[in-house]
Order: C-alpha cells, then structure tokens, then sequence
C-alpha cells in the first residue's frame, strides 16, 4: 500500500515512522517552507530514549507523490483547504482518505468535494509535538480510532486498521466515529483556550474551582449542540475527561504551544466552531463564543 | 461640619484632602495595617505637580472619631460589612452617610441596617490611585455625583454637594443617582476584568474586535438585569462609554492595579454581582457569569 501524508507535524511525522518502519512506502506532502528542511535532513522521531531518521519522499506538489491508495490528511485543521485545493486533481475513484485532526468537521469539509465512500473517520490520541520543522518529540501514547463514517465494518477499513496494528499502532475499528470526535472535541474545546486564557499548563484549570464552572459552562453547551446533531454524549462525559486529565497536571496543550511560540491557534475549529453551529441552529452557546473571542483578543495582543 | 471618612485609599484621600484644605474637620477610620503610617506622614496628595500633606485624627476605633454630621464610606467594596459593623453603635439618627464605591449595591447593603433616611447615593469619578499607605497619586478628573436615593433635591444633599463645591469639587445633584451606578456599573464590568484577563491597558480592550464583541456581550447582558430592575439604560450607552475611553488607551484599571499586585479585586461586585442577581431573576447572563469564574481562577493561579 502506498500512502501519502499531508503534514509532517507532530501527527503525520510520528505514525508514518511507524509505518515506514514496517516497509510502506510513505510520502510527505509539505509546505514550501519545510520542503528544504525534510528533503535534507528526514523526519527524525525520538521517542523515549530512542531516536529513528527516516528519509521519505517529500514534495510541494501531489503530482510527485501520487498516485497512493492512502491519502492521510495531518496537517492543522485551518490548512486543510489549502491541501484538498492542491490533492483534488490527482485523488483516484478508489483512493481512500483519512482525515487525522482535532474538531469534528474535518469530514464534512472533505465531503464536500469527494464521495463519502472515499472518506474515512479517524481520531488520534498521541502525546507528540513538533520540536523542530522534521523532529518529533513523542512523550507517550499514539492510540488511534478509524471507522467507516456510516459505522460498517468494512473490509477497507479494516484494511487500513491492520496496517496501523501491524506497525505497532494501538489502532481500533470505531463503528461510531463521529461520536468519537465530539468527545474528543469536549476535551479540547475545554483544556485548549482555558490553558491559552490561564497562560499554564493543565493543572491551573484542574485546581481551580472557578476554572471547572466554565470547563461545565463549555461542555455543556456542546453537549447540546451534539444533540441537535444526533450524537448523544453522558453526562457524565466530563467528569471521565476530568479523571483521566489528572495524569496530564504539568502538560501544555498544543493550542497553548501554538499560543505561546506565537502560530495561529485551532479555536475557531473548537469552540468556534461551536459558536458557528450553534447560531446556526439557533441553540445560544454564549460560553464557547466568549471564549473564541477571548482566545483570539489575547493571540493577538501577544502576537503584536 | 464634621466629616468621618472610612478608607483612606485614593477616593477618601483625595477628596479628604480638598475638604481638609477648606477648613473641614475630617477624620478617617482605618485599617490595624495602615494605622501607623497615617498617624505618623497623615495623608499626601500628589497632584499635578503639587503636594499636599495633612494630618487629619485617625483611628481605628470610630467611637474616637465620632460624633460626626457626614460619614463617607470609601473603603474596597468587599470592605463594607466591616466597615458598617464597626460605625454602626456610633451612628446618630441624623447622620449622614454616603457610600462612594463602586458597584451598583453599597447603598443597599447599607439600608439593610440604617433607615433609608440616612443613606445618600454617591458615583465618585476620579483618576487616582493609591502609591503606598497613604500616599494619593491624582491623575486627573475628580467629578462627583450625589443624590438622595428617591430624586429629591433635598436641602441636606444640596448642603452636602455646596461643601464638595467649596473645596473646588465638580460635584453635581444627581436626582436619578441609581441610574448614574448602573451607568458606571457598564463600564467597570467591560473594562476591569478585560484588562485583567488580555493582561493590560485599556487599548488592548479598544483594538480588537474579538474583546470588543466580548465588551457587548457584557453589556447587553447588563442591561437586560437594569430593565429586570426598572432601570432603563440607553442602547447606546456602550458606544458613548467606548469613545469617552478612547483618552485613556494606556491606562491601566483598577482592577488590573489590584492583580498585579496581588490584591483581591472587586470582581464580587462588577459581573459577579451581575450573576447572582441575573440568576435570582432567573435571566440568563452566561457572558457574566464566565467572565467572573475567569478573573478569579487567573487572580488565583497568579498570586500562587
């Protein structure tokens, strides 16, 4: 199986090591500006003390990579456009793609231009971050859910899980995708702009009770909002996110990384995108606008 | 006429200092803490280039101070309770007294133990701030609005406004001093806490779009709380507080003052006074309510 990868981020370059590991061929579509960096120098992931360099095919241009019957899209959600505007020409009737991104309309963005039976559902977990353009620093985990967006489980899908599991991957085949996401989505819409706006790492919003009226003030509104959709979350969704995330104190979410290195940040596909929909369907969601608004008012004063 | 003021911060020291000037007995009722260093320096006003420095009588104790025909209270909001158990064994049935504080509740939680004959409503405008105990640094402004609570232009209120006059105060009769609250309210819940959590001066507020959406949200939400209580403020009260405030780019308020330097602020009392009352009549005021949890958690993570 040939497969390409939009991204060398945290993401992209940490599981296609992990792929080229096993013998695939994997290639990189990447940036201008990353182009000379990785064609030189690889992707390099170290990963608890030890440390693989791999050099992959890399281009600008889809038409040096293609055809694949994979296309894995890692890149930041606000740069997907760009890269189906770049793909579309060279994507095949049978090509497969997989979205691995935070927010929960990645699909949708991609459904809009090819069929949904080109279209898979994935979810990453994965300690990771971008030390440098082409090095990767894994910290921890690197679990990933894939499904069919109508939930089957079919042979494809099942396909593209093996290729994970055999690369030492703990994949799993989600037959519920999309719910999948707005979990995720609760997480992130939460720890991501509460850390940006408390300017630290996790546990400034786990200690303080202020902090956790709004990480419930949040999650709640995206509850409904889930609802409106269709996808039904437990209430008792964030107390497990909660629980889980005490192991996370010291950690710095990767909006905070962006914040503070001075990048865009992914809010407007986390509780901005909340803000949008819930307009939308005429659901108020005051909360997550609020703190759209705040994330973006402090980005940019930091930013100047 | 004699004058007690409870509080010698930038209001109460600022004013007592233009009425001292005019030959006014005025005494202060302080803290333990300041005590000492009033008895010993008295109180020094820096202003515009000159500086005066008086030694009024201070205590801590009211029964040194009284009997007195006015009492000003210009103590931190948060502050009032103490003050009030403390005056209240000393206070006479015709005296006076007059909350000059911010927030839009003084003068209720005053009435909760004297008769409503004895309370006047203040709004103090004034640019000035407390440099160390005792020492008043004033910027400028220093305007000042009185009325009885009920309209009238009793002779009392006129009395007390000729005496701020004489001292060379732009004091005026207010006959809907309620009102002039909620308009102060606006702008104290907007730009306070905004300034806390982007983290400096007021232009950081006026320059971006994403606060300033935040700034309506804020305000309409206050509104809606005003005409809850029969106070109906203009629609285009915002607009006019945004243009006044356009002189003071690089000002930092108060409330950031108190951050910064570790102190409590008085956020109880801006839009946390907006969430409790909004949710004791049952009007939906999220926008408050996130803004409050959000100035306590940073005030939290920044003093530990």
């Amino acid at each position: 199986m040939n497969i390409l990868i939009a991204g060398a981020g945290a993401v992209g370059g940490y599981y296609g090591c992990l792929l080229w590991k096993t013998g695939i061929k994997v290639s990189y579509l990447v940036t201008e500006k990353s182009l000379p960096v990785i064609r030189d120098n690889g992707i390099t992931v170290k990963s608890k003390g030890e440390v693989w360099t791999f050099h992959p095919k890399v281009s600008v241009n889809p038409s040096d990579l293609t055809p694949c019957d994979l296309i894995i899209i890692a890149v930041k959600r606000y740069s997907t456009e760009d890269v189906l505007n770049k793909l579309q020409p060279f994507i095949r009737e049978d090509t497969l793609i997989l979205p691995l991104q935070n927010g929960v309309d990645s699909e949708e963005e991609i459904l809009k231009r090819f069929p949904d039976s080109q279209v898979l559902g994935g979810i990453a977990f994965i300690g990771a971050k971008l030390e440098e353009t082409g090095v990767i620093i894994h910290h921890g985990a690197g679990s990933l859910s894939i499904g069919e967006l109508d939930g089957k489980e079919s042979d494809r899908v099942k396909d593209v899980v093996r290729i994970f599991k055999d690369a030492g991957v703990p994949a799993k085949l989600s037959t519920d995708i999309l719910k999948g996401k707005w979990k995720k989505l609760c997480w992130n819409a939460v720890f991501n702009p509460l850390s940006v706006i408390l300017n630290g790492p996790i546990e400034y919003i786990l200690d303080s009770k202020d902090a956790l009226n709004i990480v419930y003030g949040i999650f709640n509104e995206i509850r409904s909002l889930a609802e409106k959709k269709g996808i039904i979350l437990s209430e008792g969704l964030m107390d497990e996110h909660i629980n889980v995330t005490q192991k996370l104190r010291g950690y710095h979410t990767s909006m905070y990384e962006d914040f503070i290195k001075g990048r865009p940040t992914e809010i407007d596909y986390f509780n901005g995108y909340v803000c949008r929909e819930g307009t939308k369907h005429n659901l108020p969601v005051p909360v997550n606008c609020t703190i759209t608004s705040l994330v973006k008012a402090i980005s940019c004063t930091h930013i100047s």
